[in-house]
Formats: structure tokens, sequence, C-alpha cells
């Protein structure tokens, strides 16, 4: 099945209630934001650790974000990590110290999974998901080992989905069209992140205020695997990846900005054209399913080249398409052949929660969501 | 002859007096906060626009030096850019706009002039000077056409040497003992530029709190070339400089930090070794001329290699070795055989005043100032 | 005629053209990015200096708004200060250097001039306009030396609107319903400024990182003199204005913060009631007359009060009711009698354009502005 | 015996071992950094939590200051809290969860502990210590009820001594001159604080980027009650202090500014002068009896008044005389007979170890340190 085959599943005639796992933290925060008013989903079910259990959500969170904690939730009692859950579709905003565990016993009670922690990432049938640019990987979760059957039905209907490290997403998308249209052979990125990449408290104000800190744990060989994953090839008999054959080398940096991870990349292409132009026109030429499968949130403009000479920037273009596009810019050619460019992404939105929401609404419009569970 | 020839000139027996052009502006102020207590040198005519002409020092300028105004300039009277100047060395921090005609005018008078601006700095006949890595490079101011004489001699005196770009300088510090080692055949490098890079008011604060630029003009052009000059060869004849034969493809971000440029360095061998170790002994090894010639200002640590994780860093290590070190660490290989670096240096003292300033004193050493002028 | 009679004028049937002067600047820019969807009013000439005129908009500008630049003003040809304007109502968003004479000329030809520079804000008959606060004030207009009267009426049309320091508004907002139930004797505020309060490039980065600058220059003589015409009383002949007779002290501080001045106020008042509780009830229970009149822009909620021990923050706050709402938290009472407490409120967007749009709505309201003029 | 009385005890003539309490955290740093060259005191003994106890003290510790970390204490095994000190001084830097009762434990060994923690400031015989403000409060110690009494000495040698809140010190120096001559009748303070203030990780970088956080736990009631006590009088007996009878209100924020706490301050003088000329004079004259005594790191500059329209600032004027200067500025009358004025010092120098340390250096002028303990 294609997603954009004639056959996709329709929307859903009413709001699917979702569970919300880590919903006290920064992404758990921004997937509240974006649920609250989202069409096919709606935030019934709050988790948080043992300590939060009970109280309303507004007393239980420190809420961050600019706009106001939403009425809809603010007295929905948080739940522990081990009550019961109703929900068939969970977003998961776990630390990767717990996650890999929940997540699993989740799936295996036949619930879907999406998750922005870096446990079953690299699990050989778990897809490393961004819905424009590798939606055919989720046709892993039909081999997945934990793929549970939810009540009501003799299908099963777990599994797990992963979204990319927040660095990774932008990148990813980026080189999607240019992997299509000459070949990637070697990418090196040097990294500018925000910092709430590191959620709360995260990064501490004595560390960064006046200073770039050129170490994120673990960050580099996320940046140098997960694009593989992502831009590899689905086996024929849909078992597995096999990764792409390029190679990436990554330097991570943290830098003082609120949001929005900016990188400078390299390429070496395999098929490298004359002119950047080349490049710039795969980029604008770039067509992705989600564009026909009419998603919510999927966004018009999912890649956006600017043509400004400092352009793009964090604070100026991290929240355009609602936060979801990735933003390019700064294209040109190297004196060895290589070309460099800028890309910018939303680490917290397109890089987190908003990126897991379309995750799921593909997943729903594929039929992998339990739409209309019986009662 | 050669710099740590036995017949180096000895040190002045009392402080010569220099000028300084551009006094009020960012750099000014640093070669001033730097001068003041200089055994060498002493700041004696501080030379800015025609606005602040006749003024006393402190009224003229907006002292933005976390160390007080000195008291030793304070009251002297702000010199015009036309007005008469007795100096025979000058430290200029003129803006690229002006410098090129007023360093040449002084250079024809017999001058010294040692310049932070980028004009003279691609003459066949101009040292790019970073007194750790090209000393040798001095020799070709015989040979400018602009050598003048000055009075009470009949040799000629003047001449003009350039201190690099400010990020050139670091990087170029940290390439020398890897291209004197492993002969460098490519390098790519993204900067993390702080904003004191460029002057006041230079950036705007609303274009930069909460926010990256990935673009400074001209700034990529002169890490991409600067290098090949520097770590070029003296031709036989002393009368130019043959570059060096690898490339240079730069990414140049500002970054909201007050003092410190870093960079993220790729570099690709000619005779690449087995592991990075090869590449740490290198730097741990490299003992510039610099150590033996008892320059006042040259640091007893000229690179330092860092092994903290997370290190170096603008805050914590832009003030080591008096501002005058450079930082690397975070040495890795890539999986292509290139290495992977962190490169952080002091861009207004080390990139800039602290750069100049030791010229003056290798240039004084090598008998290229005229230190004591008959009456 | 009060503002809430029922023969307020209707809402146009159309959008009436309005002339922005000094469009390319930081306020200028805001007033775009809020008048390009409004309902009343559309941006159809855009002023600025000589050395943008006849280049298309978004050619002659710095975009520094997190918005696109609208594309419905991209093309638009800017006008130099000098060219003839259609417009009857405009918005000025011009530097106080040359604001004076220009808008004082349009006012003479028959505009309605509304302004955000100091120019005019003192002369008698100018009113200083918060239309939650003072919107009786208007009638000031009919008094005005430079009431001309536009084409094809015979009527008067042309005024002068002044919009208070930004920094003014929303200290005015919050005293207003204390003035009103207790009676102000005297206010102590210290300002914790943005750095977007003075325009592009104002404020350098050099300055202001790691840092905060005691004085803005002229600011506290507004915020010690503004509150007071704003508070005052119009006098029966609504000639003028009898100024409010408390005092105001005030300190200024500029941080490193983008948007939204926060300020630390006490207020001593003449009928102090026991309780902080009362001054709470007395903001809560503050009904402007714009909540009954329809204007578009005009915020269902002009003055939100924090509960939150750490609330308002401008980065959570400034935007609440789309950069409209002052907020106000912390409220308590000192051991003096007098009480304490924080204002929050957006400078560009409450203190400047946003607030300057409400005031052209009011006066359209009002039957000032010449909605639908004869050909 | 008074402070600069002839028999003064001299200073000592080996450099006395100390222990620092809370050696790893940012106060303890400073801690570190400022004794490691001291001339009459030795870092010998670093205490932390459990979990550092027997690592070196380079491992122990994530050094943030700008200096290095100096080798003298790099492998200093680090001491748990249980473990036997042998040093007669203690400077603590614990924190307020468990600094009551290790550090009346010391004491009651005989130790003198003089301690940044806020515990024991209020107890009526602990002197809360400026040495250029209140010297005699020192008296108090000889009535402290865990005065105990050391090895090789039958008189008592130990006690507790508390360096002010970081924000009050600088508060109070600026006070005392106006206090002497004017009597202070009412203050009011809105302070502008560095993140450094809140040590580490202390304020998450989410919070405070782009961000001011209008409170501080408990700073604002530590403002309120401080000053009076330090700048009350002594009892006849020296059994306890009589609080000044002024107020002090005080409303503090968080701003993102590394090192250097501001403030805005109001005073109501019992005999105000004419004009703020007179309180400039009090300022100037003031001569602590610090600078009589010979103490190695008293500022020669206590208290320093700035003329600069916009000075004091924290990036520029924290570090005068090593940290250690209050510096004040834009002093003006208010239309009511007020005073305001701006104060800056450095928090962790200043405000935490460097007041700390010229404590410890008063107390041993005043013979209350056992320099010279019997083997």
């Amino acid at each position: 099945m294609t997603p954009n085959a004639p056959h996709a599943h329709p929307a859903p005639t009413h709001r699917i209630p979702v569970a919300i796992l880590g919903a006290t933290g920064s992404v758990g925060q921004r997937f509240i934001e974006r649920l609250v008013h989202h069409p096919w989903f709606r935030p019934a079910e709050l988790v948080a650790s043992e300590r939060s259990r009970g109280k309303p959500y507004e007393e239980a969170v420190r809420w961050l974000q600019t706009t106001p904690l939403p009425n809809e939730v603010a007295a929905l009692p948080v739940l522990g990590p081990d009550d019961p859950i109703t929900a068939r579709l969970i977003f998961s905003a776990l630390d990767a110290e717990v996650a890999g565990e929940i997540e699993a016993r989740h799936a295996t009670e036949g619930r879907l999974v999406i998750s922005n922690a870096r446990n079953h990432r690299t699990h050989p049938q778990v897809p490393l998901l961004i819905p424009e640019v590798n939606p055919d990987h989720l046709a892993l979760i039909a081999h997945q080992p934990w793929r549970g059957t939810g009540p009501g039905t003799a299908l099963p209907t777990g599994g797990i989905i992963t979204n990319p490290n927040c660095s990774t997403i932008g990148l990813a998308l980026a080189l999607k069209p240019l992997h299509d249209a000459f070949g990637l052979k070697e990418v090196r990125v040097a990294t500018l992140q925000a910092v709430s990449g590191a959620g709360i408290p995260g990064v501490s104000s004595m560390e960064i205020l006046d200073n770039v800190i050129p170490y994120i744990s673990g960050e580099e060989a996320k940046l140098e695997s997960e694009p593989l994953k992502i831009l590899g090839t689905l086996t024929p008999n849909a078992h597995t990846i096999t990764p792409a054959q390029f190679t990436v080398s990554a330097q991570c940096n943290r830098v003082p900005v609120v949001d929005g991870h900016m990188a400078n990349v390299w390429v070496t292409l395999e098929r490298p054209p004359a002119s950047p132009e080349a490049l710039r026109e795969a980029w604008a030429n770039f067509r992705p399913l989600t564009l026909a499968l009419g998603l919510p949130t999927a966004p018009a403009r999912p890649l956006i080249v600017h043509e400004g000479e400092a352009h793009p920037q964090p604070r100026l273009h991290r929240d355009l398409e609602d936060g979801m596009a990735v933003s390019t810019g700064r294209l040109r050619a190297t004196a060895t052949g290589a070309f460099a460019f800028v890309v910018l992404s939303h680490n917290t939105v397109r890089g987190a929660a908003g990126g897991a929401i379309l995750c799921g609404e593909l997943a729903l419009k594929q039929g992998l969501v339990d739409a209309h569970p019986s009662p």
C-alpha cells in the first residue's frame, strides 16, 4: 500500500483521545500546546512521574510556553507511570532512562506509540520516521516483536514509531531531495543548537550565557547514523531497512538561543551538478507525499529555500509554517566540488512534538491507528 | 637573518613612543589597554577621526573595556587624521575604508605600520604575520614599494606589516604544526564568532539576541585565502610568498558571545597518521621561534590542547595566557580519514591588538623598528 | 459625544487606505505586520527616507519580524518624505528628529496623524491617548492649531493623536484602576526595558550582552510626566487637560531582552485600602469603554493579573492577547503602607504600533477619520 | 578593643591552612581561585559531598571560572562532610539545607567559621559582617553559644561569622555613609541580579535567555532585614545588636547577566540635604577602618562613585578593585525629596567568596584566628 493510494483511510469523524507520556516536560508541553486544537487528536491522558500523580496538570507542570496553559487540560489529573491508560495512540516525550521499557509495554498492549526517545530508534523493525521523507518505512511495523492486539479486535494494533533526533530531522529533510537527485557521498555538518533541545532544567545559564559549548552528549553519533537509516531503503519483504551508503561527520555546539537548531552543511555528491542551481531546483521540486494526503499539520512548504544573504536565522525563521518548515539558505559551491549550505529547523516543534504529531497523522491515514475502537 | 640568530637586536633600554591609529574604536581601546604597561612601547600619539581632534582621549572615547580607562592616556589630546606624527612605530586599528592610503603614507614617511586592516594583506610584498607561524615573512618588507626613510638615517625604515583576520589567526596557528608534520590537503571550517569582532556599534542587539546570523560580510573569503599566504613559503630571493597548496572552505556565523571566536575544523591530510594521537603530539611539540626571542607578550603556551570533553569554551578559555593563547580540543578522527577538532582564540586580543603588538615586538627584535632615533 | 454613545460611528464597509511614515524601521515593520490583515485599515502608502524612495518595500527594508514580510506590501514602491500622500489616516513611526514638522504638515492638510514620536505629546491640545484609559481626551482635537480640512469636505478633518512612550503605556494602564479607586499620591518605578525599544540598529550588542545599562536617554523624564497627562482630566470646555496630581520617580534600565518592558512599581495611595486584595479587585473590575465599542484589535483582557509567584515574565507573557494585554503580578503591601507590584507590556506592540492602531480604531469609531472621502 | 587599635594583631609569618566547605560549588570555586595566592591563607582542606569524597579535586569539580583550575589544588583529595578537619579557620560555601548544623559543630570544636549560608545570620550573637561597615560587631563572637576551644589552648577559639546575602552587601556598603551622615528613614530597592547568584546549575537557560524573572525565592526578605542588622548598633555589653530603625522594601529580579548584581535604590533621609552633592561627598569621604589595617584584599577604593551618565554597568565595572569595589552612580534627587541612585557589586566576589575572605583577614587581625597553633 502506498501512502497516497486511493484507499487511504479517511480522516476520523471525531477527535481521538490520545495519551502523552512525559507530559510535564519541555516536549510534553509542546505536545499539549499543539494537540488542544488538533482536529483529529484530543489530549485525554497526561502521564508524568510518580511525584506528579493525582495533581491537576496546572499544578504539576512548570509551564514555559509562550501561549498560556490551555484551559482544556488545566484540571486534568496527572496519571502516574503505572496507571492504566485507555488511549490507543500515545505520544511519548519520556526520558531515555525510562522510555524503552514503558513504550514496549504499551505496544505489547496493542497501542501505537510515537516516541521522541532514542531507545528504539536503532531497532531494525522500528521506523525512524519523517513523513515527508520515508513514509514507506511504516511498513516495518507489521514485523515488530512487540506488536500487540488491542481490545475489541482480533487484528494487531500495537507498535512503535520513532521520531529522529531534533538535529537530524532538519538535516535529513534537506538532504532527501539531494540524495534522490545526485546521490550523497559524504556529509559534514557543524551544528549550532538551541538550549530548549536539552529540556528543563537542561543547560545551566551559568554555562551558556556569553558562551558556546562545543559538545552535546551523544548528539554527534546520532547525527552520523540516523540519516543513513532515514534515507535507507525498505527491503522487498519490508522486514528491515538497508541503510544509505554515504558517511556523515558531525560537530555539535550548544549556543545561547532559545529555540531553533542551525547547521552548516557540506555535501559531496556522487553525481555532482555543474552549479548549485541544480541543488536549488531539487529542493524547489520536492513534492513529498504528505502534500497529497491532507494531513492537518503537514506544512504546505516543508522545505523553504531562503535567498537573503544572511538567512535563515533562528529567531526570524524558526516559526515558519507554524514551526514545521525546514529552512535552507546560503547555498554555494566550494573550490573542491562540494556544496555548502545552512539548515534551520525548530527543534521542539519540527524536531520533536510537531514532528511526532505529523507521524501520528500519517499513521492514522495509513490505517495504523485504531480510530474507532468498539466500546 | 633568521629570527633566532645570535645577533638578534637587543630589547630597548627605554619605552619607545608609538602611535595608535583609530584609537577610539574597539580594537584601538584594546591597543591602549595592552600598551600602557608594555615594557618596550609607550602609547604616545592617539589618532582618531576629525570629529575627535583636540579632545582629551577620555572625552573622545566611549570606553567599553572591563579595565578602567588608563590614567596614562586619559588627558592625551586626540590627533586628527592629518596631524603630523613623530612616532616611528604605528599600530593601526583603522577601518578598511580609510586605512589603505593613510597607512601607505606613513610607510612612505619611514614609519613601520602594523595594521589590522585588510587593505594591504594581499599585497605580494606585505607579510601577513603571525610571529609564531611565519616570522621569516618579515623579509618581504625590504622589497615593499612604500619603503621610506625616516629622519636622521640614510637607511630605509618604513614598511607595512599586516595582522591576519581575527578568525584566521586561531585557525592558522592550529594548522601550522599539522601542515608541517602531515601536509594539509583540505580544510573545512565552520566558525562561531563573537560580536566584538564587528566593533562598535557593530552588530545590533536586535539582530543577535536569541539568534545566530549565518553570514559575516567578506569573512569567508578571508578565511579561505589568508591561511594559504600565512603557511606559504618565502621565495629564495625573499621577494614574495608561494602560497600553500591546500584548499579551505569556510562557513561563518555570528553568535551572541562578547569575545572569543570558536571554529569547528575538519582537516584532510596529505600524509594522514593512523590516529589522532599523532596530531596531538604535533601540537604538543610546537616550539615557535617566539619562545626563544624573549618577546614580552609572547605566550609561554601559544597553543593549548584541551582534554575536557566540552572544552575549549569562549567564556572559560578566551583569556588564557592573557588572551594570547590559541586553544584546541575535541580532536577525533572521522570515518573517512579526516580529523575534526575545535579551535578557540580571543578575537580582539590574539586576533587583533594583542597579535599586532606581538608583531611589533618581533619586528623590533629583528631590527626593523627604529628604536633609537637621533633627535 | 461619549465613546459608547449609541450614535458611535459604524465600522467602515471597506478597508480604508492608510499611510505609514517611517515604514522601514522597527515600529514601521510592526505597523505593516499588524495592518496587512486589519479589517478596517489597509497599508496603502509606505513612506521612508529619501534613500529608500522608489524602491520596492522588500528591497528598502531589513525585515526583522518573526512573521515573513507580507506579500501584500513587498512590491509597493516606497515613497519619499516629500512625495504627495492620498491617505486620510496616517500612522507615524518617524524619529523625533523629523517627526514634528512632517506630522504638523499632514494635519494641516486635513489628515489624522497617529504618532509614536514624542514631539507633540506635551502640546496642550494633543491627546496622549490610551483608548482604555482616556478616550475622552480625543475631544482636544477640535481645538488643535493644525486642524486642517481635507478634499471634498467643508469640515475640518486633520489632527494629531499621540501614543505615549512605550514604557508609559503599561504603567498608565495598570495605574488607571488604582487611581480611580484609591487616588495615587506617589509612584516609584524601576524599569527593565527590552532592546527593541531602541529600534534598529539601536543598542549595540557589545553594550548589552552579559550586561545591564542603567540609563535610557530621556526615558525617565517621559515616565515621570506622561502618566500625569494621561490620567489627567479634560477641562469642561475640552480645551486642555488638568494633569493628575501625583508624582512619579523613575529609574530606567536596558536589559538583554528582545521584546517586553518590565517594571517594578511602588504606589503610595491617597486612600490606601487595608490589604492588597482591594487593588487586585480594582484591576479585576476594570471595564474600559473599548470593550463596548467593537474595536477590532481591542484586547478582551486589557489588564491581566498574574498569580504565579514568578510571573509575569517578558518571554512568556509579552504576547498575551496578541501582544495587546498589560500584565501585572507579584502584588503585595510594604511595611510602610505602600503597595509593590510588577507590570509587563509588549513595547513594540502595545507600546507602539499596536497601541497606535487601537487609537486609530477609536478615532474612526468617534467619527474623526474620514472613512468615506468623496472622490 | 577597636579594630584600628595600635595593638592590632600582626600579620601571620606563614600561610595559615584553611578549609573550604562546599568546595566544588560556584562560590567554593571562587574561594579557591582567590585563596591559592593569598598571602595569609592557604587552601589546605577541600570538603564537598559524600559523592566527591576521595576524588582528586580536579575530578570532583566542574570548574567554571575563567582562570584555570589552580595546580595547587588539582590533586588534593576531596574530604567528605564527616571527615575530620585540622584547619582552625573555615570558609563555608555550604547550601543552607546542611550548613546550619555542620557550621555549628565546627564552631563547637573551636574553629572559626566564616559562612556564606543564611542559617546563622539572624542569630543575635552572630555578626553579619562587612569589614568596612560594622567591624565592631565582631565583639559578638565572645558571647556565642557554640564558642568552643581548640587544641593546645585554654582560650575559646571557635565561633561563627556570617557574610550577608550577595545583594545586601553592595547595598549596605552604599547606605553606610548616608546613614551616618543623614540618617536613613526609608529605602526602596529594585534589583537586577546575575545568574551566578543562584549557583550551578541554578537558573535554567530556558528560563532566562531573552527574559527577566521578577522573583528570587527568599531574596526580598533578606534585603529587607539584613541591612538593619548590619547598620545596627552593638549594645554596650556587646551581647547583641540594636537594629537600625529604617525600613527597606525590595523587589528582586533575575536578569541574563553572568556576574554582577545591580540595584536601583531610592533613599528617604531623616535629615535630607539640599542637593545630591552632599550625598556624593558622604560617599567620597568614606574612610573605613579596613584602609588602616593592612588587610591584603581590602580594596583601596571600597566605594567608587561613577559620574558617567550610563555607569556603573555589570560587565564594565564588576571587576573593579579585583571585584571587591562597590560602584554607585546616577545619583539624583526626586521631586519628593528622596534620592535615587544605582549600586553595583560583584555577587560571587564581593558578595560571597571575596567578602568572606576579607572577614577572615579582619578576624585574624583582631586576634580571633588561631594563627599559630601549637603542634
